[in-house]
């Protein structure tokens, strides 16, 4: 059951329900949200209360919407108690940790279910080993010139298409929606700063145990992310891609929420991060993938035209329009 | 007094002890080395014992040596302890916090005394608000092709030079012995990655707030740095600097302890930096800060030439040749 109380259109605001409600249905029962209770959405039905849904069976309650400033409010702590009263382990991606919280514990502890909190990292961080560079798969790493831009979104598509092909691939999750969906992860940004890289290097090996022969890793933030940029470098380096796959949400030309923030065009951004990538692992920008939300289709391909000709590189919106162009244009190099 | 149980010759374990006896020597009345008792270095007696040193009046004891992996072993235990019950406060720069010990809490509470940890972060952080591009001061980041090249010791160093010639200046500490000296900062690298930019904004304004009318900020790690790259660029964007001065291990050729991976030569890493500074914020190397304590006189002077030819910058090393016509290099576009 996907806890989504007051859930709004603010993209930011359900990013988890959303991404999970995409591409891990098939496991979600239930939506929560009082204001709307008795209605359904992608064919699911929203309750009121967390005890309506539980002839569905749910085992799980997942915090689906960002809270005001990541914390509890008194009405969402009532909500987490009468979950976990009803016999449900809670997961949650907030800032706030659930199992910091004494009376939260106790009562998981009395009713026998689990807290997990999302983007808690592991207690046992270090710096990279170098095993980064030793991992047989091929890493291809989303980047992009924005926060909350489809980089998440894109390494699920392209990984899916890649499945599809009968390839051993692996979606690699750096952050809490990812982790929601794929079941394991950390969450880097939320990773002390000196054991960044160490954390992404720790995903990648993680990522082959499980089998991936080509893995695709969720990035973070923006190398020009006047407040993200250290997370997104931690994340390039420690990750030790050799395929970058350039995001963007066309039509913008502004880092959001800092105005006076220009981002760079296009073809300034794939010289940065080839120029940044390690020396000891070089990496080409292999394909850009455009978010055209915001554009009707007329208005999507032209710009899926203008990125190719802008940067040469072959372009498209992998939601919009299917992940198999980008999916060959970064495997191309595969193994070379 | 500095605590120095078991000092080497080794640079890295011994940074905090020899950054403090360098630029806060005024201050230190004292070492503590039980393998050294009854020695003196740097004019100050070193002591066997916390109680042989009461008479000197200390009234702090400052963690000086790294221990192994960061923590407290039994014998430092011992010492901590032994300091606390002679009525001395503890600093510390170790990942393990004092502060995080309830023994040592407990004995503290009992003798009056305080436990500071350099590398505790604030518990406030948050994203930057953009006021680092509002501060009204020149501000000049020491970053570098490595770890552990002088980056701390170049802003001093300026620092220094600058109020010689009466120039309101303000060195901007960003790791445990910058703090240990100066009395205040933060250490970014223990922050969480996502508020790695906003904590160094903060010091930029407390920079400010101190009377700076110029700032040298400590910088930390390397752009090309596979494991510290991510504190580094959260540095640069969080400080938003107007110029670079680049550090640099003359004769060095290899990140330090990351055997394949190549430094970029200095003019390569010059370009790097200019590149990914804030577009906001557009910020020039001004200069090359070389340490040549690998080399004799005749070579340190040669490799300062072949820095100057290979980059088209001034290039000394400030703490052998004197700091002044680095800092004229840095405040020549002061203002522009």
């Amino acid at each position: 059951m996907i806890l989504a109380e007051g859930f709004s259109g603010d993209p930011h605001y359900g990013k988890t329900a959303r991404g999970v409600l995409r591409y891990r249905r098939d496991d979600v029962v239930a939506l929560l949200d009082s204001t709307r209770a008795a209605e359904t959405q992608d064919g699911l039905p929203v309750v009121g209360r967390p005890e309506e849904a539980l002839p569905l069976a749910p085992t799980h309650a997942l915090v689906g919407v960002a809270t005001q400033g990541g914390r509890f409010p008194p009405v969402w702590r009532e909500l987490l108690k009468s979950c976990i009263a009803s016999g449900l382990s809670i997961e949650s991606g907030l800032h706030e940790f659930l199992t910091d919280d004494p009376e939260l514990v106790a009562l998981a502890r009395e009713h026998g279910v689990e807290l997990v909190d999302l983007r808690r990292p592991p207690d046992d961080l270090d710096v990279p080993s170098g095993a980064n560079l030793d991992v047989r798969a091929h890493i291809v790493l989303t980047v992009g010139s924005d926060c909350a831009i489809g980089k998440m979104t894109v390494a699920l598509e392209l990984d899916r298409e890649a499945r599809r092909r009968g390839i051993a691939s692996q979606f690699v999750p750096t952050g809490q929606t990812g982790i929601a969906i794929a079941g394991w992860g950390i969450a880097v940004d939320a990773v002390v700063s000196d054991f960044l890289a160490g954390a992404t290097e720790r995903l990648v090996v993680e990522g082959v145990r499980r089998g991936g022969e080509v893995l695709f890793v969720e990035g973070q933030g923006s190398l020009v992310h006047p407040a993200y940029s250290g997370v997104t470098l931690g994340l390039v380096h420690g990750s030790a891609p050799h395929a970058f796959l350039l995001c963007h949400l066309a039509g913008s030309s502004e880092v959001e929420g800092y105005p006076g923030h220009a981002l760079p065009s296009l073809a300034e951004l794939v010289e940065l991060h080839e120029r940044i990538a390690l020396r000891a692992r070089p990496a080409r920008v292999e394909a850009i993938a455009l978010n055209t939300r915001l554009l009707d289709d007329r208005e999507a391909r032209a710009a899926v035209a203008d990125a190719e000709r802008e940067t040469g590189l072959p372009a498209d919106d992998p939601v919009r329009f299917g992940a198999g162009k980008l999916l060959d244009a970064v495997l191309a190099r595969r193994g070379a």
